[in-house]
């Protein structure tokens, strides 16, 4: 079909409501949105199914904007095709309880897949996303049924494109050959520092070759809009490999500095754009104009998304027919509700069980609930028998044409590459139907911190499963060993934290994981063996923290977590026997979850009148929070036997009840002495 | 000179003294050191000059092992070639104190140029001490005056190729034309994972062609000698190209467990260690053997390196005839010590100067002092006028062919790379030459994590530009809203982090940053404008907390950092007239710095009697140490004008004073009520 009028007036109602509203915001990037508006509208209104009136239909295609900053475009969009997002909304844009924030917010705003801005992020997703795909369509599809065939689409700029992050994911999605995956490179040879020149040189299109992309390019992507079509159908036939169309386009078409860094992070100047809308026939005295015939063409296609659906939920009532089980796990995953029971083969220990390190404790977690968690997708850094990630009858994710696994497997080889798997999962995660859990080092975590936070903002249901959690890993020395982590992610707003002391510990840190379905979680799982705890219990340890050892007369509470809980076991002997101080023991494996408790729960566990010192191998920050003094690890650690890095630093009984008089003879004059529970006031969340 | 015997002897010393540390320490890698020691042998024995006697002479060949778990492999050499690094040294391998810890680490052991092992890093530091040769030559070689005119040469492994770390520190190293800059890929097919081709495939060598890199591929790196120094006397003619050599080997050549993951990160069986040695002419039942005549070559190649340092210094000492200035500035950068008077022209404020944003603060600071500190190079991964870390006459680093600038250009445009900047940095720290400071915003400081990590662990002085630091940049919103990072960043040990409240703030910050020649700093600057404080001086800031507005009848005290320091003397008014309660406020624009004070001086700034409240815009995680009470923001930041978002999270001066009015009321009745700054003991640093 030829393009015509009504196509470049669609084209140019987008640029310049981007225009308007970074203009009333004066704020903003103007400059992706015009430069993208023709490649946005050929895709969407010629290529991407989807729904407006239900931005959660499964089959939907996916579209995902890694050069966030450009979000304008995507608000446009999303109000021009009718999703639940005014003129009001793009009026509003970048302020403060809008849905049009400054960069676009999966949970915040209708039809935004993901969580974009920081650029790297959006690419790697994309990838996560078409994973996601792979994987559904692979479990789901039958024959007569295609339930599950959608794409994803990514556009991105040269920032995306210069981020390790990116790169990571893109060799990783050529690997894994995903042939649902198109995305679009802007490349418009500006940045925020001026021309790409002075920065990146490299050949973008070879690079992407070289990780076994199928690669494209329209020299005219201002202009040519038969050409965008033409590369993005040439894509779609193009099964066996992600597609990357590089798209040469100018920034901020139609300003008076298109093609400039000066139309990049700023609105444009009140004349300027008076002259961009009298050259798109626009009234440059009107601001937020959409054509009448612009919305009938978008809302004729979102009418024919919405015939999609509907189509689409009969063939899946159908399915269902035929396929009553799948049908029925399917349905269930979307609501993001676990099997009714499944927690009932969360495994449970009992103190005289064998020790045993808590990276195998999740293994032996892993193992028992594969299989009623059928969307449990797990995988590695390059670390699975360090992370102790798989389960012994995993199949890998692999493309079938590599002999090494299928698109149904549930086991991901992400490669050295952590900050893409942790990105990736958040993809995944989003899709909607999977609960990725992933592995590596706790120290390697810190790689991937851009990824995780995006986990934490955007409520995504991740699962980082983080071995060798202190210098409890011995040899590999202070370049492995975390220090700061903890205090880090700790800092960081909804996110679980677990640091399990034992069994029932470890599996009561899963099912808070999995049954939160709006926040991630860190797993701190250690390489050394820990024995099982006296009262250690699923029930007490998904409180957060819960008094492992009890004692009515004590003079002194220890607050500990992970492989310190069981030391200070040891220290209340010590205590007691050669101090003559009785002393209470609290294992606190997540403190998130604990500061959820009552405020009457939390003064049980950390009570009025007696003084709590905290214990645990890294650095003390933030456990002043829970504690009057604290013992920890405010240096880097060391290499070597981890016994003989534990005694080094004091961790022994003694060391920990040296503290432990000290504390107790400090405290001894303040009255009251009250719990680090009560608080002069709460802060707002 | 061809290959003989004495040569393979060599080699198979390395291999069984690889083995047999690893063996004894029953820990470590000995499959890269097995696979590795061809090349090894062939790079530092045929080209490389140094001195072990003298592990810092400026004009050594560098050698960065980014695989560097193998670690083996470089303490052995830097064993054989007689650095202080003795035989049982290397018996103590990965024991606690030793110098061999289980990864190199460049402040522990001689002749280590820089701290690897986190993969990517020492690829990425490699790159960086190539920057620091290419700049170091351009500002101090003269005709006749070949001074500076070393090569870095870099091992990697399949680890390091895939991290995004290294795709970025590749591309930024194939755009600055690196040419003395000469790393070897291990291409062994062997990752933790197993076989490579599980989750990379990609085509290694047409990827850094795409980045601009010159390639080679020996494909028999177990055994032919000349194949490998023709290949890297091949690299060293290409003057405009970093080289990227390929070598195909065998990972740990040898066991029987050859070319397998079983070689990779475990010693070998002792009856594998017995047919090795057998295999390799050594006797089966003797460990840590090196043959005299090994000795002897390696010897003899190190006098060689002697005597260049001694007819080096002798050039030296004549260029110091020609060009005093610039000997004496060499001279000078080499003890790492500043120029004499240089904090002259550190900028100072008085209370009436204007309001202006921290990142401006900070750009003026850079062009007072850019000129008397001549190894200070700035830069910023593509944010350069939001950094604003460019002196307005600065050069770009560039090479020479663009047009752009030059290598003794003193501005790096990094591009968005992050992580590989912060990696860089390190590697031109260590350089030993320039002192680096580079731009991002806060928030993707995150993304560097891994490096920034390696800054403190390994002393660099290294300083991180970090603007819009907090819900103060406003529009950009919870994607760009650092609320966890200074947390993280306080929390990790030798790290300074400065959050500057105003101008004689910001200047003692880079007084501190720049005279601490072990500790690399991040100085987090505002978006927005700041008012000069009554009480600021260079000399109190440089204590890292000290009084801002002192009472001596006051019944609080604030404690705050940054842009909120002069929110929180707006509260005073508001305590004082709205409430009666008179307050003190401290300005603590670096903690850890504040730690090293005397405790008598901790106490006058935050006395017993009084309760405190720390108010700083982001998690109070870690405010409990100088603080009773914590007025933070715990949760994701918000989209819009920054004033709009500091009145939606309460940061105002009502705000604040509503909290410390709750703060007075319920420390009232505890007695005695001390100081934060009173501890029980004092923590092992
Ligand atoms: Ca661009
Ligand atoms: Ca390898």
């Amino acid at each position: 079909m030829p393009y015509g009028k009504v196509d470049e007036l669609a084209i140019n109602t987008i640029r310049t409501l981007a225009v308007d509203a970074t203009f009333k915001a004066n704020s903003g990037h103007p400059g992706a949105p015009m430069g993208m508006a023709p490649v946005a509208h050929v895709l969407f209104n010629k290529f991407m199914t989807f729904n407006p009136k239900n931005p959660n239909w499964l089959n939907r295609d996916r579209f995902v904007l890694s050069n966030g900053h450009g979000c304008m475009l995507q608000y446009a969009l999303l109000h021009l095709f009718g999703y639940a997002l005014t003129i009001d909304d793009l009026k509003n844009f970048r302020q403060v309880d809008s849905i049009t924030p400054g960069h676009p917010e999966a949970h915040d705003t209708p039809g935004i897949e993901v969580t974009t801005g920081p650029l790297g992020q959006g690419f790697s997703n994309a990838v996560g996303l078409a994973v996601g795909q792979a994987h559904t369509a692979a479990v789901f599809n039958k024959p007569g049924f295609d339930l599950v065939n959608n794409y994803t689409y990514c556009f991105f700029g040269d920032g995306c494109a210069m981020e390790g992050i990116a790169s990571e994911a893109a060799s990783t999605a050529g690997h894994l050959q995903l042939g649902n995956l198109i995305c679009i490179y802007d490349d418009n040879h500006i940045s925020i520092d001026g021309d790409t020149k002075i920065a990146f040189t490299e050949d973008v299109m070879k690079r992407f070759e070289a990780y076994g992309w199928h690669t494209l390019w329209v020299k005219d992507g201002d202009n040519d809009l038969e050409a965008i079509e033409a590369a993005i159908a040439k894509a779609k036939e193009v099964k066996d490999k992600p597609s990357m169309i590089k798209l040469t386009t100018t920034i901020g078409f139609g300003s008076k500095l298109q093609g400039t860094g000066g139309v990049h992070g700023n609105p444009l100047k009140s004349d300027d754009i008076k002259q961009v809308k009298a050259k798109f026939g626009f009234d440059p005295e009107k601001t937020f104009v959409v054509p009448q015939e612009v919305y009938d063409m978008y809302h004729e296609h979102a009418s024919q998304g919405a015939a999609a659906e509907q189509e689409w939920n009969q063939l899946f009532e159908k399915y269902g027919k035929e396929y009553k089980d799948l049908h029925a796990d399917l349905t269930r995953r979307l609501t993001r509700d676990l099997p009714e029971g499944w927690q009932n083969k969360l495994p449970t220990y009992k103190p005289t069980d064998p020790a045993v390190a808590s990276r195998k404790l999740s293994e032996s977690v892993l193992e028992a609930i594969h299989d009623v968690i059928p969307e449990l997708v797990s995988g590695s850094a390059d670390l699975t028998g360090s992370n102790n990630t798989r389960w012994k009858k995993a199949v890998d994710f692999q493309p079938p044409s590599l002999g090494l696994g299928d698109y149904s497997g549930r086991y991901m080889r992400y490669g050295v590459r952590e900050h893409a798997m942790a990105a990736i999962m958040n993809g995944m995660s989003a899709y909607g139907t999977i609960i990725p859990a992933g592995g590596t080092f706790l120290n390697f975590v810190s790689y991937a911190a851009g990824a995780v936070r995006l986990s934490s903002l955007s409520h995504q249901r991740v699962i980082y499963i983080a071995t060798h959690d202190s210098i409890g890993l011995g040899e590999d020395g202070p370049t492995h060993q975390p220090v700061e982590t903890l205090a880090h992610f700790r800092a960081l707003p909804n996110m679980m934290v677990w640091r399990p002391a034992d069994g029932n510990e470890t599996s009561a840190a899963y099912y808070m994981a999995l049954t939160s379905k709006q926040t991630p979680s860190i797993l701190a799982l250690t390489r050394q063996n820990l024995p099982h705890l006296e009262c250690s219990t699923i029930e007490r340890a998904i409180k957060g923290g819960y008094v492992a050892h009890e004692d009515q007369e004590a003079g002194l509470t220890l607050v500990s977590t992970g492989s310190e809980v069981g030391l200070c076991l040891e220290a209340v002997k010590v205590l007691k026997e050669q101090h003559g101080i009785k002393t209470r023991v609290v294992s606190m494996p997540c403190v998130e979850v604990f500061d959820a408790q009552s405020k009457e729960y939390r003064l049980s566990v950390i009570p009025d009148g007696i003084p709590a010192m905290s214990v645990e191998v890294m650095s003390t920050l933030g456990w002043e929070k829970y504690s009057h003094e604290q013992f920890g690890l405010n240096r880097f650690g060391a290499s070597g036997p981890y016994k003989e890095v534990y005694k080094k630093f004091e961790f022994t009984p003694e060391g920990i009840a040296k503290r432990g008089v000290a504390t107790v003879e400090f405290y001894k004059d303040v009255k009251p002495l009250r719990s680090p529970i009560n608080r002069a006031f709460t802060q707002l969340i």
